[in-house]
């Protein structure tokens, strides 16, 4: 499949400089691109290689069109440009829809006649599967549970009794959406467990990670807003919310009945206690530990960034003084200021 | 089904306040019950919502008795009465025993007569799987893995050869348990696999979350103690012991060779090192880093809180001068002390 | 099995301080061992336990020999030579070749004649898997994933579509390899996913984690070099690119397109930012924040460490006034010196 630049322009928005009747087959990376390839500049540590791109065009803003040496497709927003396009040269596979021979589908489930079942997959009774739905191999749909039109769990996913995920949701292999959420309450010094009867609804055009699990709820539901997008191995505790068009990276972990606004930014690795709640619009930075709730929009953090480690290990030991040396500035200044005065008086 | 508040205060141990005789079918939180719930009240931050609730029963300390316009369950610790109650209100599905058609049994593996074993799973040889125990869809057992009885492995676990699961244990999906634990000797640049010739042994009354792993020993046994609770994307070594009625949230790593005492309660997103041992009765607040032994009991952190990220980069800049700064102190201290002395010399 | 001292000695490059003639069938720690023992002494904080053991043999390094009353196995290193002695006493149970029946292998796969694909296992179009390699039950290959010679793919593995395993790979349960990496370009408040059209290239002799991810590279494929050993439950983004032997533990996350050297060694809970380049043989300590490149060879950290909770709350505090403290710090050096030389002056 090969496309003209000028489809691509006037598919998506965007201006040609140059030879809008070139044709492009794939994508690639600016330092790796050919004749055939269409390629992109949005982040500016890598504008060094745009002069030397053997691409057959650039997607990039007007401020970077002057470097550019090749055919370039001007956008405002070129990495979001290269998304569409990309995804143009490169379709998602279609599939065959039925159920494998391999598959377990209980005869009370509800599979569309579009979607498809594959091997090893197990769909319990009451699962109700939309229409062009794939379901890949090794799935586990428990009683009960929804999947939404257009949907992939791509292999591996569970999905607990009940949970409800809506239209066009990707979930990755490993995801587990609906496990029980962590309720246990303390009798002596045993721990009792406290049933999880909530469930999980998932919004639209949700992405789920690899190895991510959500948690259902302990008595309502945990809700993930439709847009949001979820990396890899990010836990999510039982009645957490997420406001839609939040994106959370990589490593993250929400405790239960935290609520999280719309549009957030949520860095890789970052924790994020119970029972609290994080405004719309908030970013927060690489392993940023919150505990309490953050009521206005804007960027915070709490990591300590690498360091030799003979100079982080005299700097930690120091932060265990940290509330002495501050009494003892303190203490210094009062000290200071009885001296100047005493040497003020003294003048006078 | 639907229950009498008489008959729950009499099996549960708590004072009904009001009348005894209404029946309850279903629990619900303060805001969300209605005529036919009962609900409770716990978090002091949910107490605002106690006057207005639309439940049948609240189930609450007598302490808040007085806020409570509808009929009381008065119990000590109303989280604990909440869970039973839960639990009496919302029975664990029963189950048909027998083997799936779906499953891939060995027949060298004994399956007790009770037992369920769901499709897609695989028992390996010599596996032994307990009376009354429920192996959902999609789970392995290892070589000479047993589950004792009452067991629930809700889906997709994975127990490795050898691996022994005591009795009432819940298993979430994703799990796995018995994997090789991470053990590698240097041989000039490269890495050679030290073979892990242990296995884990689970106590009974042990719950473990959604892709939680839990290592093999290299050469003895990784030890989870009787009554444990591991919330879910927990990591622990090999050969770690946790020790009985410990309760662990969610992504939470414990390296090889640990010991962690009875009762302690560990929060999210804390690291504890390899070869140290933590106390009985010790709680680790969130995020907290632990690479060194805690002989006594007592509660411990070690995370920063988030801010704003203009002063959280000028602190954290400022943290790398720390010890500096402790210098400075010190001298600033002592040339005071001079001046001090000075002034006093002088004013004799 | 057994083996006699004078023969591990031999082909291990070791010496024998005793009787060569004596057999150990078993390995076994210092504590446990028992006559038909073999063990070893590596880590000092065991050194304690030398004069006690039972062991029909001890393997430690000529230093230690002097403490030890049983038969020596003196090796330069001997943790390594205990690995090769653990490995030769426990070999790799065998298996027979084959695909079982409960299986499900696309005509267009190739399996090689002495590999094995497991029950529950889903093989896709044009996958291929090597001779000699292993595929235990309930794995996923995806279309074209290549599995090189004598891999071990122990259960529950997704290798997602095109993914390629280098020779003499292990790979645990429940890890994923080759999911899409988290590529996501603003639009407006929506977020667009970009494709994932690379791959990941596994180098040989790699051994992967349980519940560890690796994503496919954005165009580009994301690289684990020769030798590398990852541990349970890490998180590596798209298109990073990790050199040989580097060594990771558990619950780490490396965030898209960084680059990690070769020979590193990355502590557990550490985590790595997105778009920069750790040098070779660079050292990081356990759970150290890394955002920016670190261009030399080194030891690195950057946690603080648990405090009892009182302190830790009174010094975090203070964290976040450090900023104002270096500031004061500085007035008041100024204001001291003010002083002084006004006081000397006066002297004057």
């Amino acid at each position: 499949m090969s496309i003209t630049l000028g489809d691509l322009a006037e598919r998506h928005g965007c201006l040609v400089r140059g030879d809008a009747s070139i044709r492009v087959a794939r994508v690639a990376t600016l330092t790796e691109a050919g004749p055939d390839s269409i390629t992109f500049l949005a982040n500016p540590a890598y504008r060094k290689y745009l002069p030397d791109t053997r691409a057959a065009a650039v997607i990039l803003s007007s401020s970077d069109a002057d470097l550019c040496r090749t055919t370039a497709l001007i956008a405002d927003n070129p990495y979001l440009i290269y998304a569409r396009v990309a995804a143009e040269l490169n379709p998602a596979p279609g599939f065959r829809p039925g159920v494998s021979a391999d598959a377990s589908v209980d005869p009370g489930a509800r599979v569309a006649a579009s979607a498809w079942v594959g091997p090893g997959s197990v769909v319990e009774r009451d699962a109700v599967i939309g229409e062009g739905s794939f379901i890949g191999p090794a799935c586990v749909l428990g009683r009960g549970a929804v999947v939404g039109r257009d949907c992939r769990l791509v292999s591996r996913v569970t999905l607990c009794q009940g949970v409800d995920v809506g239209d066009r949701c990707v979930i990755h292999p490993g995801a587990v959406i609906g496990a029980d959420g962590f309720g246990i309450a303390r009798d002596g010094e045993k721990w009792v467990k406290v049933p999880q009867l909530g469930s999980v609804r998932i919004g639209q055009d949700v992405e789920i990670g690899a190895n991510t699990t959500v948690d259902r709820g302990a008595i309502e539901d945990t809700i993930i807003g439709p847009g949001v997008k979820l990396d890899n191995q990010i836990q999510i505790g039982h009645n957490v919310n997420i406001g839609e068009h939040t994106v959370i990276a990589g490593c993250v972990g929400i405790s239960g009945s935290t609520t999280v606004g719309r549009r957030c930014m949520i860095a890789g690795a970052t924790g994020i206690g119970g029972h609290i709640e994080i405004a719309d619009d908030v970013v927060l930075l690489a392993a940023s530990v919150v505990t309490s709730s953050i009521p206005e929009a804007g960027v915070y953090g709490s990591a300590l960034m690498h360091d030799d480690a003979r100079k982080w290990r005299r700097n930690s030991a120091r932060f265990r003084q940290l509330d002495d040396m501050a009494k003892k500035l303190k203490a210094l200044e009062r000290r200071l200021v009885a001296m100047e005065s005493d040497t003020e008086k003294r003048d006078d």
